[in-house]
């Protein structure tokens, strides 16, 4: 199998499960999940389905393979991982008052911001319930897992809210939100298919390291397109929405941290008000002259090789170690725009 | 014992074992918690303590015990419905937009929405994780339980929201939501002890139909709090809070519902903006008018008696049978002024 095949075999086990899973929401959790994931319209009628690029239900199958076992010993911890990341997405899309994903308003414009979160909650507690009712007889070390990397994503976002008032913090400390808000629940697809079907520790422990490294790199690059992206590339978000949402990402974290230029773009942030578009702008050429950019790409650069480097260590099949590498090979930010 | 002292018990055991949980979140969440808490004010200064009243750890262990098991055997359980009871509170406060607690600013005025929901969403995490590593053989049940509980007051607190927007929901609706929001917390504080010590079916099957009906009762009180309770009652809040706040009650369900008068009240809801204080007495009123008072203290009753001959029908010592029907007697609305 070639990697879009991987993840087009990834998606038709997911889906009938997830659909299976959902069934058990209240219908009014339900119409919220159902539009936030792109079946449905605001009215509830089925729509045309975007779905999700399934990297990390895919990842959790190739974490099962390289443990030994076969794709369907994952379903569940596919779905897990699947259930978590959307429940990361309607929660920071009210945290962040971000109006769009995807293309489409998000689901707290919609439907409000309680519905957005109980909606996001239940699908937290049915990535744990989904786990805990396994068949594989390891499936309390997923659980375990799994709660361990939604604390570490809870405690992530936290910390990046931190980030919002002040402008103070350090590049370490913005690496440690990354490492917990978003690379951790990489770590978790990567490794939970080879808990499940009973890998060895150090199988499950490379795979985890593959995981945080690919995680890492994904947000850079992620860090990235949140400055340089054009709306094409993600999912029709304007220039520059990271810098207007002030956040905390590695590039900006290094520019402020800069002797010369770093006042400067302090002095923007603290502004009241939206950021103009020229401030905006202003912002962004301030991040590339203090070598923010460079230094976010290398990072997602050395990350890729790192977790490739990992892997290697494995005693895989070449295919399977392959389906690795283009996978990590999805975090280089070689398509972002200069 | 008597129950001041079995209260007492409660906090005692359940106390160190919540410092010992609560040390592994991340110092940024730990301080919203902490203040949510009582235990520290808003710049992170020790205050004297107010402890919650330890109703539902009392019942885990009183659960246990029933169970044939001891008060130790449930800790783990007593601190998972400490965790889900003030889980529900964060959330609720911010979707409430209730602004006082406990005769304090509730978490989200100080800290925030987005740093009040993750702290709650924590300790959801927490409560699942301090029974996957109790040492119970049955936790895995036990953790089962915690789950499908915290599921159903999802669905509940979704359900709630739905209300506030609209005012023709039946009395019936109004119930389903009290029995998921609130009395599954109940139920599973009442039979979660027993699972924990491995008590057979028939007494967890009590157990927890002992729990609905006290949940039931404790709402349908804290209803007619939410009307006709004075400040002294209710932490400070302002008298009719649930009026002003146009709650889908029990009370107010059952009002407007009435033939004659729930036109009335439905158009006093339908006003744009807060309503005045003549405003929220008319409205009381005409609750009063309606018979729905009357109709949910006698619910609180009926559920309070219901426990009662449940908890009857288990093998119990006099003294533990006793604990039982005071604890069910809380729910009893006698001390609601007129």
């Amino acid at each position: 199998m070639n990697l879009p095949e991987i993840l087009g075999e990834a998606r038709t086990l997911v889906t009938p499960a997830m659909t299976d899973a959902l069934s058990r929401l209240s219908p009014e959790i339900r119409r919220v999940v159902d539009y936030h994931m792109g079946w449905r319209d605001a009215d509830g009628r089925p729509v045309q389905r975007r779905g999700s690029k399934s990297v990390r239900p895919a990842l959790a199958f190739l974490s099962a393979q390289a443990g030994g076992g076969e794709f369907r010993g994952a379903v569940s911890g596919a779905l897990a991982v699947e259930f978590l990341n959307n429940w990361a997405f309607l929660i920071d899309d009210v945290m962040d008052r971000d109006r769009f994903r995807r293309q489409r308003e998000t689901a707290w414009v919609v439907f409000g911001e309680g519905q957005a979160i109980c909606a996001g909650t239940a699908l937290l507690t049915l990535a744990q319930q989904v786990l805990l009712e396994s068949d594989s007889p390891m499936r309390f070390k997923a659980l375990d897992l799994a709660m361990d990397t939604s604390a570490r994503m809870l405690a992530g976002q936290t910390l990046d809210m931190t980030f919002e008032r002040r402008f103070d913090y350090t590049v370490a400390e913005s690496m440690t939100m990354t490492q917990s808000k978003t690379a951790s629940l990489m770590r978790c697809a990567t490794s939970i298919g080879a808990v499940l079907v009973g890998a060895d520790d150090r199988t499950v422990d490379t795979l985890a390291d593959f995981g945080q490294c690919v995680g890492v790199a994904f947000q850079a690059r992620d860090d990235m397109l949140g400055i340089w992206g054009t709306p094409d590339q993600t999912g029709g978000r304007p220039r520059g929405f990271d810098i207007k949402a002030r956040k905390g990402t590695l590039p900006i974290a290094v520019a402020l941290n800069d002797e010369t230029r770093g006042d400067d773009l302090r002095k923007l942030f603290g502004q009241e008000g939206e950021l103009a578009d020229w401030q905006v702008e202003r912002a962004s050429e301030l991040i590339t002259a203090t070598g923010g950019r460079e230094w976010t790409e290398s990072l997602a650069r050395r990350m890729v090789a790192q977790a490739t480097a990992a892997i290697s260590e494995l005693d895989l099949p070449d295919d399977v170690r392959d389906h690795f590498h283009q996978l990590a090979a999805m975090g280089l930010p070689d398509d972002v725009s200069r």
